[in-house]
């Protein structure tokens, strides 16, 4: 095995919840070694939590500026930053990074506006860095062969794709600090839930599907009242081509934990598959039995297999799922750093995360035109 | 015991489904006995299908018109008659029945036309019979605790009404007795699938929830080419109020034989019921473990009590569902015949049907006006 | 249609739970008509059950034997008579039938004792009329579809039978109509659980499987104190051949409504079904993806469909199984009226009525031995 | 944070399952680096396993009696080992590194023989080094809370434990590194399946029960020809106390991929979980609606909590169960470091080990003895 890729982290300090995800994530498969924080905007904070997760004092840095200048100053400088503050403040370390050729992992959405992404893509064109988005649910075994099953055309012509994602958590009125910044529209950008989850269905819909939304009608609701934001979404979607879907995700749909569920209807056979469960997945071919595919298991294909790291039967979750991400991210860098080819297939890029936010934009300017159909290309 | 009532049927011959299907739910409880019918237009087939049901040869009819002039004057004429013929065929003799004070029991939707549908409720005014509408899935026992529920503000105030109805048996182009008539808009309609499982969705959204649909905006789709009639509609739904919804109803979705689901969200609590496995029914208190609430089982209500025949735990179906809305005719029949007070909580009322084509029609109209949202009150 | 056939009742009178289902079994497809009925032990009991049902005041008779020989001696009299008295009347009524050539269908277990059941058999021999014994489990459709699976060889040699039916209507000393009979040994016999639901275990084991019980090693508990009979059964099932299986039945594993399931495994495939959701079974071949199997769906086998109503995802239940008895019943009936071969392929014979007695005993005696292996034959 | 927690591993080389499971549970947290090993009896495949993992080359030991001796000796030396080797070689490194006052963390089940298991006990007696055994299913959240529920009373009295643990991946005579170790008594000992994953279905019984078992009456079957160990193992359970049980280990079971599922009964409520979709467990108060517990979820219990690491509806897994034994271990082992109190509720203990070796052996001798009561204080 050659060296641990270096990893260094933007937010993600005591208390946060998708840090330490991105950090279990980064350990699983023994590929990363976190090295390096700006943990947190408050310099005391950051300072405690990099001395909990051990590093090293001078790697603690108190602004991500002067880490990115820092650092890639450093011959053993991080290889790639994980940047898991809230949606605003994306684009600035990405930059940052960019700036430096310092490959990024941003998590989504890509950012709080449209302006923001844009630059990010600027930035990115600037470097020889890659940028890694963590639309995480992409990670799944199940979600990688649904999307081959789909290419390979086991589906037939792609007719309808239902998606949907519901949770219930912001039911009633609450505070708190995963709660705060995901309804004040100075962080989390013009959308609420449909940025927080809406994304994730949206691009695990196009990730598997391999269509284009051209256009949706959507409606927003805020059902909790003072609520800034978004807690619903309805949207009908037209996809390039004859197929049509429908996505709704809600945070106020009680009963509901973590309810990202995706369907694919076909002429020739249909796929079910939700995230609660994410190690099984119906699929029917018109006329014969449902089958039940899992993880691992006897019709697993190649992507499958690939992304799964114990026998069927044995459950992985959405660690597992996460950490795929950070294995893909490192076979990428690994591969640029050794001029060999990369492997894309598995990847979400900036245009993914570009695109996801003319979703968020064109369901918030389509809710206020009443339902209006709204292409994602004139936002 | 008093009599059995006496049952008369226009349609259901040699080779029907839903004519089969009334006769079962007529017979289940002993309460019904089929004694005349005109049961296809075709004479030969009539009088087969008659001998087949051991119908007295004098009680076979080769005209709806005839049966309802012979029936009404003999004196052990029938009490209702149940009317099973395709969409278009509906209102002719519901209303040579209604004009000979003998209760109708119709099934759904109401008519192909809403002209139809009016003329119904002319001659439903000039009459002393009742008019039953068999909108089945109401008399699934869980449906009837899910009401109940929401009417004494178990889930608060409703919020979200997801309702969908997936089938799959339309996918390809097909032609049979059963899907012929239902993709012909002369006798369907102008709604297909809207019309014929659509209905279902929209009448038991509104059953459980108690609430009014005020606009909607829908897109229709026919994948399978040169089907005259949708296979498919998404539709938003806003209902008077706050709350809102979608309904998705499909022939296509492959994989799905009788998909339909209902989940209610309220400020305080949701529920989950699908029909494939009615005996169960979810149920979650914002921030409490959700419950799974069985037919008969340790929670049933009243309603849900009433509406079981066996011990929790021995599954009823489709059948014991449908016969529970011939339970509840004979019930408000047999009232009226004493002079008693109608027990109406449980039926499906005319106007409900009304209701039901105005639904079709809105979701026609907004389809045809690209998503258009449309008031039912002005279709 | 030749006429209805006429069904005569002894027990089922007011409070009856299995009385009332033999009734509507017997409804649905119209095939039968309650004309006679020797309702309750209780004179008036059975007088005002009578009239309930509508039956003639003539036809509702005090006891079985009057009814029996004046039934007999009507040219209208009853084709069949349905026994649905606690087990310890079983076999008195069965006889008195028997001897006037009046079919019987009885309910299971076929009696309290193997001497009564012996004597039922002896009675059976001499008579013209035929036996049914209401293993209702059996009539489910996929159950069927199991059956000609496993004869077919779809699942190779069979190794495992792993059968459980699991209730908890006794956690707690309780005292009603139902629990009062099956916990008291003068009327249920020496078997409690193993009795009432163990039987229906073991027959459908035997069933599907095909297999006959050579010995068994069990052990009755009875957990509830004061409780004179077990509330609660584990057996291993040593099968003819080389095939091994285990038997639980408890009536007091909280949570569990009616949780019958079957499991068969063989060295090509497995089997999978519950009866809580009769509609679905799950069959996985060796090495290929599990695959869910429909009543009335895309691969339904002939016997599925001939015992299926209604299309699949229009779910049936415990009732619509029990009429496939019923339907089956009449159908041999008539076979026999009409000097035709009678279709016996779905029917509990009489044979398994005697072999199920013999489980029963071979439990207790087992039970007492200590758990030692005992072989059905020699009971 | 303190500083990472030295790991050793003997076993686990190229193509090994168990040593790669291993390795991810003890990255997850953070707690731990891999540091030494004796990664294969093959010179040459444990330098290469080596140089994977990426250890110091003086650091790979040819024997584990070197890595012993040599680390122990090193200021930097491993704080505890691995043993993932088959189960004939588990107790001798257990007892050099013992010797050598290293922490154990061991594989299941303890040894091949109950010799080789009181050899480790006695080595164990005289370290000052603490053993931990990976029956990695206690690590799963809900079975920690269901272990405290029982505890607390919450069951009521225990009645019954149901508990299976179904394969099917020797349905057929199979050759490969995982198949031969275990179908070979030289490497496994006198239990096959009894061994392999009848001792988990063992364990958890135990665990969550509390209670003992007294005897069993055990059935081993080999079912594929030429197989020298048992692939399928019944069982009947006497707790100590009145409380009874069954459990059922396959590996020819088709369809089940690695179905381990325990359903606990008491006087009061009951529970069933399932080992494939770990993150819900069902509980039912008897009289009250059935509960979907969940990990992390609504009623979670501070053991639930602890053992989480992502919120409710975000799957956890095997291997997050498997990692909460490293959790675990690392804690244990820095109290003692400490000279704290060693939290020792959820650890798996030597003597838990030594039970389940009797196990094994009571159900070989039960089985050899024609399914006799055989007594775990006696073999």
């Amino acid at each position: 095995m050659t060296r641990k890729l270096r990893l260094g982290m933007v937010g993600g300090g005591q208390g946060a919840f998708i840090g330490d995800v991105h950090r279990m994530a980064a350990r699983l498969d023994g590929e990363w070694e976190l090295v390096a924080g700006a943990l947190s905007s408050d310099p005391a904070r950051a300072m405690a939590s990099a001395r909990d997760l051990g590093l090293a004092p001078d790697r603690s840095y108190a602004s991500f500026e002067d880490m990115a200048k820092t650092e890639a100053a450093r011959p053993d400088g991080i290889d790639a930053v994980a940047i898991v503050t809230p949606n605003h403040m994306h684009a600035a370390p990405c930059i940052a990074f960019l700036r430096q050729n310092i490959h990024v992992i941003c998590d989504k959405p890509l950012t709080a506006t449209l302006e923001q992404a844009a630059e990010i893509a600027k930035a990115a064109q600037a470097s020889t860095a890659q940028f890694f988005l963590t639309h995480n649910y992409t990670g799944y075994p199940l979600i990688r062969q649904a999307r081959d099953m789909v290419k390979a055309g086991d589906l037939g012509d792609i007719r309808l794709v239902q998606v949907e994602y519901a949770q219930d958590w912001l039911t009633e009125e609450v505070s708190n600090k995963q709660a705060d910044w995901r309804t004040d529209p100075a962080r989390s950008g013009a959308g609420g839930c449909v940025g927080d989850i809406g994304t994730h269905a949206y691009n695990i819909a196009r990730f598997v599907s391999g269509l284009t939304v051209e256009s949706l009608s959507a409606e927003l609701t805020s059902f909790v009242p003072g609520r800034a934001l978004d807690d619903n979404v309805q949207a009908k979607l037209r996809f390039a081509g004859s197929a049509r879907g429908s996505l709704w995700a809600s945070q106020v749909a009680v009963g509901n934990e973590n309810g990202l569920r995706l369907r694919i209807y076909g002429s020739k056979a249909g796929l079910d598959w939700a995230q609660e469960n994410p190690n099984v997945m119906t699929f029917t071919r018109f006329g014969e039995a449902k089958q039940i595919l899992t993880r691992g298991g006897a019709v697993a294909n190649d992507s499958n297999h690939a992304a799964a790291r114990v026998p069927a039967g044995h459950p992985e979750g959405y660690l597992e799922g996460f950490a795929n991400l950070y294995r893909d991210a490192a076979a990428a860098i690994r591969a640029q750093q050794d001029n060999k080819s990369i492997p894309v297939e598995n990847l979400v890029s900036l245009e993914d995360g570009l695109d996801g936010m003319r979703f968020i934009q064109a369901c918030v300017q389509s809710s206020e035109n009443n339902g209006a159909w709204t292409r994602l290309a004139d936002v």
